[in-house]
C-alpha cells in the first residue's frame, strides 16, 4: 500500500506543455484598452520581457524549461502525489481519491512553478525590479522568493482585508527581501481613486492589478508579473499535470475526474491542460472540474464576454468569464479566489464544454478542510480547500452510486498561514449570506461595448 | 548536480536505532522524586504504557517501529536530504553544506516522528485522552495531528508566552480536534500555584509540564506524553539519522560534523544518534555539535546533576545538565528551546565528551534564519535557525582555514508559524541582552540535595 508516489530529479519534465496547437477551436485575442484592436507583442512590452510576451502566444507544443528555472525547481520539485487512503476509508467511498500536493514548495504553493520561470526571465532581459498584487499572499510570497532566488527587487500590493487577515503573509515577504504595501495604497494613482472612493475599501485583485501594473508602467527598469489568468503562467504551471501523469502511471489508474479550485485559474490548469491535451489526443473521457466559491462564481455566473482584467480598465481587454471589473467581491477567507475575471484559456475551455465548474460556500469547504486535515494530516488553503471539497462531493456521489471511479485533485498549497480562516470557521463566525446576486447584474450592465 | 537526495518508502526505516547497547559508560538511572531510589517501570505506570516504558529502558540496539505506524510515517518520510549549494554559493565557502528536512511533515517539524508512535501505543493500550506541554507549538501541534490520526482525545498545555506570540498554532490544534490551554492556567493545582506568585507568568516548559503531568496522574483513562527528553522520545527520532546514513551514501560522502539545535534534544538525538552509534563502532572522526540558545544554556553553562524535569518537582529526578528547575528562561522566540534541563542521554554523551555544545543569541541565529530563506527558500523556525547558525558558522570557519569539511545539520521545522520572530528581528526590536547570569547562579543553588 504505497501512500505517495515520488519521482526522482530526473524525472523533472524538461518542457512545459502548451495546449494551443492542440486546441480545435482558436481563442479570442486580447485587444487594446484604448483602439480596441487585438494586441501585438509591442503593446505588452512595457510589462513584460519579450520571452514572455513569445510564450503568451506561442504556437510551440513543448517549451523548454531553461536549466536556472529546473535548478531551482529540484529545491521542491518533482512534488508527489498521495493516494487519499485515510479520507477514503473516513468517506467509506469506493472511489479512490488521489491528490497531487503542491503546499511543499518553500513558499506553500504552486505558485513559485511560474515565479521563478518569470524572475529568471525578466533578470535575463535586465530587468532590476518587479511589481506585483496578490491576493492571499501566496503569490507575492512565491514571487518575492524568486526575487531572492535570482536577486531582483520585488513589490507587492496585497489586497487590503488579506494583509490584514495574514499578516504573517507580509514577515515571509519581507524576509525575502521583498516589499509589501497594502492595497487600495496612497502610493499610485490608481489606489488613490479607488481611497476616494471608499476610504475603507477591503481591496480586490482587480485594484491590486492597477496598481502594480501602474508602477510598472512608469519606471522603465521595472516590469509586472502576474500570478494566474495569463496563457504564459498556465503554461509554466503544466509541470504539475505532467507530472501526475508520470506518476498515475506508475500507480496504474487513470483519472475519471480532475478537480481543481479555481480564482484566475493556474493551478487548475497546471493539472487539467497535460491530461486536457491526451483527452483531445486519445479521445479519452475524463472530467475536468474547476471548484470556484459562491461567493465569486465568474465560471458559473458569470458572462463570456470582453472585460478588463482591472479595475482602473488600465489591462487589454479579453474575452474570459466575467463578474464585470467592477464587481466587488466580498470579503471571504479564500483572498486567491476573489477575481471578478477568469484566465482566458480556462474560460475558452469553458465556452467549449472541455471542462465544467462548481461553486461552494466557504463554511462548506473549510469544514472538508478539516476533514482532510484529520485524515491526511494537511491543513489546505482556504482556496485549496475549495478542490478537497469538490473532491469528497464526487467521492460520495460515488458512494452513493455505488461506483469506483479515480478521483485526482489539485492540493495546491497549505494553510499554515491561513489559520484565522479555520479559527472562525471553528468560532462559527463566518457568514455565507455575504454575497450579494444582485450586485453581479449590476456590475454586468457595465461590460464594456465593442 | 543533484539538489536533493530521496528515498523512496521502501527505503523508510523498519527499526528505530536504540544507541543504549553501545554506549561504553551506562546512564544514571533517574530516581523517585520521594524516595530519591531509582524508580521501576510502575512508577511511571500511571503516565505511559508499559510498551513505551520499556522502551525507556531497553538494551535492545534494534526496536521495530509497528507497521501502522510506518503507514503514517510515509505521509512524508522518507524527509530530503538536501545539498545547500545555493547557501555555500552565497558564503564563498569551500565547505559542502547538507541538510536534512524535518519541516515537510504535516506539522512542520520532525515532532511527528515520536507522536505518531506515542499515539499508537497508547491507543493499543486503551488510552483515551493524552495530555501534554509545548514550547512554540510544534510538539502540541505534532501529537493533535496524532491524536486526530488514532482518535485520541488531545489536551495540550501551552507556554503562554509562545501561546500569544504564535496563535495559529492554537488554530491548528484545534482544527485537528484538539484543545489547547495557555500556561500556567486556572485548570491545575500547579498552574494555580505559579499564578498565585506571579499573575503575569509568561510560562515556561517545566511548568507546562507540571501541569500535564497532573492531569494525567489524576485521570486513569489519561496518559502524559513527552516531546523531547526521554530515552524512548529520541529513539523515535532517529529514523531522522537512519534515513540521513543512507542518503548520504547515496551523495557519496561522509560527514566530518553533524549539527543540530537542542532544547529537550530530541531532533539533535534524531540525527546524531545512527551516526554516533557508526562512530563508537567503527572508529570514526566525526564531531557532533549541539547548538543552543545563549538565554537558556544548559548544555554550556548548566551543571550536570540530579534535577527535576519540572517546575513542581512532580517528575522523576534525572541526571542532566540543568539551569535548575527555578530557572525562568528569559521570554526570547524559541519557545521549543525555552527548558531549563536538557536529555539526560544527550547530557551524558556531552558528559563523556562524545558530542560538543555551543551557545548563540538570537538575533545572529535569526539573521541566518534569513540568509538560509534567501538562499535556500525555506525560512527555518527559529530553533532551527539555531542549527542554521552553527553550520554556517562553521562553514565559515572553513573558508578561514580552506578546508572542504561536510557539514551536515538537521533543519527541523519550518517557520511559517514564527514569523513574529521574523518581523520583531527585521524592525530590530529583539534585545539579547534578556538574559541574567545571575538567575541561572542562584537557580543552581537550589539543586536538589540527594
Amino acid at each position: 500500500m504505497q501512500t505517495k508516489i515520488i519521482l526522482e530529479e530526473k524525472d523533472l519534465p524538461k518542457h512545459w506543455y502548451n495546449i494551443s496547437p492542440d486546441l480545435p477551436e482558436p481563442m479570442s485575442p486580447p485587444l487594446h484598452p484604448g483602439t480596441k484592436k487585438p494586441i501585438g507583442p509591442d503593446d505588452l512590452a512595457p510589462l513584460f520581457p519579450m520571452s514572455l510576451i513569445a510564450q503568451e502566444v506561442s504556437m510551440e507544443r513543448e517549451i523548454e524549461i531553461p536549466e536556472p528555472v529546473r535548478a531551482v525547481y529540484k529545491q521542491w520539485r518533482p512534488s508527489p502525489l498521495f493516494r487519499a487512503y485515510n479520507l477514503e476509508k473516513f468517506l467509506d467511498t469506493p472511489a479512490k481519491i488521489y491528490y497531487k500536493y503542491e503546499g511543499l514548495s518553500p513558499s506553500g504553493s504552486h505558485k513559485p512553478n511560474t515565479s521563478i520561470a518569470q524572475a529568471f526571465y525578466n533578470k535575463e532581459a535586465g530587468i532590476k525590479r518587479i511589481s506585483t498584487e496578490t491576493g492571499a499572499g501566496q503569490w507575492g510570497s512565491a514571487l518575492s522568493y524568486a526575487g531572492a532566488i535570482f536577486g531582483l527587487d520585488i513589490e507587492v500590493y496585497m489586497v487590503k482585508i488579506s494583509y490584514h487577515q495574514k499578516p504573517y503573509r507580509k514577515s515571509l515577504m519581507e524576509s525575502y527581501g521583498a516589499k509589501c504595501i497594502p492595497s487600495p495604497s496612497e502610493t499610485t494613482n490608481a489606489g488613490r481613486a479607488i481611497l476616494e472612493k471608499d476610504r475603507n475599501s477591503n481591496g480586490s485583485l482587480g485594484i491590486a492589478i492597477s496598481e502594480a501594473v501602474e508602477v510598472a508602467a512608469q519606471n522603465s527598469n521595472t516590469n509586472y508579473a502576474l500570478g494566474s489568468v495569463l496563457n504564459h503562467v498556465l503554461l509554466h504551471q503544466t509541470v504539475i499535470g505532467l507530472e501526475a501523469i508520470k506518476q498515475m502511471e506508475i500507480a496504474d489508474v487513470y483519472p475519471d475526474i480532475i478537480i481543481g479550485c479555481t480564482g484566475g485559474g493556474s493551478n487548475f490548469a497546471g493539472i487539467v491542460l497535460p491530461f486536457l491535451g491526451k483527452a483531445i489526443k486519445e479521445n479519452k473521457n475524463t472530467r475536468f472540474i474547476a471548484v470556484e466559491p459562491s461567493a465569486c462564481p465568474s465560471l458559473t455566473k458569470g458572462k463570456f464576454a470582453y472585460d478588463y482584467g482591472d479595475t482602473m480598465h488600465l489591462t487589454p481587454l479579453v474575452k474570459m468569464y466575467t463578474l464585470g471589473a467592477d464587481f466587488m467581491p466580498p470579503g471571504f477567507h479564500s483572498g486567491g479566489l476573489r477575481y471578478h475575471g477568469m484566465s482566458p484559456l480556462i474560460s475558452h475551455l469553458k465556452n467549449h464544454s472541455y471542462i465544467e465548474a462548481e461553486s461552494f460556500f466557504q463554511n462548506d469547504c473549510l469544514k472538508s478542510g478539516i476533514t482532510f486535515a484529520k485524515t491526511e494530516g494537511i491543513i489546505p488553503a482556504p482556496e485549496a480547500s475549495h478542490a478537497v471539497h469538490g473532491a469528497i462531493a464526487k467521492a460520495l456521489e460515488c458512494k452513493r452510486d455505488g461506483t469506483a471511479k479515480t478521483i485526482l485533485f489539485n492540493l495546491c498549497g497549505h494553510g499554515y498561514f491561513d489559520m484565522k480562516a479555520y479559527e472562525d470557521f471553528l468560532a462559527g463566525t463566518l457568514d455565507d449570506s455575504l454575497f450579494d446576486e444582485t450586485s453581479i447584474t449590476e456590475s454586468l450592465t457595465k461590460l464594456p461595448v465593442l
